[in-house]
């Protein structure tokens, strides 16, 4: 059966297109509050999954040896934009832990904020592998491998120790079996499939670490500290994660994903969220989840982000012609 | 009941999204050969209306009267990338017909080509509306103003001549109802909807327009003619139309449209095509007309149109980590 639209964009008086896609509400227990669409079927979290990817870096006491601040642990976990603020310090992690960038196995792709990708056309620059999106989590890696004194060469295998580690605890918290699927990611690390319902249980274990071992439980709110103090550190200027965290002034972390999904972790309400949109459409999975932030009470009557919820469709002449906003099986859903 | 999936995107061994749709194909008689999903709800054809919107502009007399070349026509029906090749001849177009780019009621966008959109950033130019992909419409619309005698500001309001001029050709040959809904386009003109079915039979009187009258019928033949003359003034240079139209070697025009349309026209089928993707995605559109046109034996071992069809999907490292394919309705798809 296909799942029901989630986000419909107008034009005049029609609806010109729709989103169709499933969501997923857990909580600590694995009780799944909302289930909308197919939560069984494994999808591919992609960066959505970076907080977790993150677990064993901080778990495992690597992050401590290395001395990383909260704002390397928010990069860790970023799907950022670029700008020097995140390429810095990047840039000076892998400096401390004895790394240079060839060391990255992400390959370079256009920075994402266009005033510093304008600047670098304009100097007739080329992106490196630093300013890959997922460089922090990279660093991130590379850092775990330091710290469990295995070869940094290969860290993006799926049978490096770093990756079985990711996998270990991503099993854990999701409650799946260690040999889930897995593809390679547009960063060239392994991306780990699983049901958005376990993933939803996962991201829950973030919001309430409580009955979680202490290194994890300690691990898990390091990660959602650090997420919601730095949001553009997470993303970057302007981006979608960055005003939500920015609109629920640090009751909320949200974190995007290549391919329309989006993740949730909500500490004060233990809930952890999980969405994907069949289609793979950004515009939507924003849509989605801010439409969700806004049910939970937790947008703060933000402006820009209640724009991602209903957001005008405009033209060259910057003429508003249509709408995206949230469907009706999206408007009537209750949390 | 949901349309059905036409194209899919894997990731490893899973399917990672997919793309819902509709396909109509009918014959100049008006009798759809295909109907596939949902064919009889309004959908706006965006840009795959030029080939339509540029009729009353032949068919009137304009054309000639003015002495446009049939480079110029197919600009007409262009979704051009804001080439040199593009942008000098509509400039040329306008000061032959005593009009200015200040005359265009279309706004700027960034140009679609790559190069020239990095030699202007590093000169530091902005784009204007020349460089709109719509500017050739936009100068036949001007030029039938001029023809018609009337005025030329405000001639992209649905209630002007010339948008009168083109709802009366598309009603005419979609045989659809003049008073058909409609919405502003990106570039601020009207943008009709109509059925796919309607669409895909207005398409097939441009295939074959032996039933028109002798001046639409002659205007439907130059239009089709230019367009598949020039491929890459109708879009740019390796841009999907180009790609298909080149590899048909002239036996078919085909035109995207913004949010998942393509129109197809196949003059010695006397076939035209229309498709609409659900969710508006252009890879899944640009999959579904290059499969169909593979299945009518149309692209003639063509490898870069083969790879429309079937697109590996690469990362930041170049490696291929999935697959962009037919699913199996469209697979199944028998025309």
């Amino acid at each position: 059966m296909a799942n029901p639209v989630l986000v419909e964009v107008t034009r005049g008086t029609l609806v010109e297109s729709v989103h169709r896609g499933s969501i997923a509400i857990a909580n600590a227990a694995g009780t799944l509050t909302v289930s909308l669409g197919d939560v069984e079927t494994p999808v591919y979290p992609r960066s959505s999954l970076k907080p977790l990817q993150a677990l064993p870096l901080v778990e495992s006491g690597a992050a401590e040896a290395f001395h990383l601040t909260d704002e390397e642990v928010a990069l860790a976990c970023a799907s950022h934009s670029g700008e020097p603020m995140h390429t810095v310090r990047v840039a000076a992690w892998l400096r401390r832990i004895g790394c240079t960038e060839e060391d990255l196995a992400c390959g370079p792709h256009p920075v994402r904020y266009e005033p510093v990708w304008r600047e670098m056309i304009a100097r007739g620059e080329q992106p490196t592998r630093i300013h890959n999106n997922c460089s922090g989590k990279h660093t991130g890696f590379l850092t775990l491998a330091r710290h469990l004194g295995v070869p940094t060469p290969g860290y993006e295998k799926h049978d490096h120790p770093v990756q079985q580690a990711v996998a270990k605890a991503l099993a854990d918290l999701a409650g799946v079996s260690i040999d889930m699927p897995w593809g390679v990611d547009g960063c060239a690390a392994p991306n780990f499939a699983l049901p958005l319902s376990a993933f939803a249980r996962a991201l829950a274990k973030l919001a309430d670490p409580s009955a979680l071992s202490g290194a994890r439980a300690a691990a898990a709110r390091r990660i959602v500290h650090a997420m919601a103090t730095y949001p553009e550190l997470v993303s970057g200027t302007g981006r979608a994660c960055a005003t939500l965290m920015r609109a629920g002034r640090g009751r909320v972390v949200v974190k995007t994903g290549a391919e329309g999904v989006f993740a949730g972790i909500v500490p004060e309400l233990g809930l952890g969220i999980a969405l994907k949109i069949d289609d793979g459409a950004t515009r939507a999975s924003e849509t989605v989840i801010a439409a969700l932030l806004g049910k939970l009470e937790l947008l703060h009557g933000d402006d820009a982000a209640g724009e991602l919820v209903r957001a005008p469709v405009t033209n060259t002449r910057n003429a508003t012609v249509g709408e995206r906003r949230p469907a009706t099986a999206l408007q009537t859903l209750t949390l």
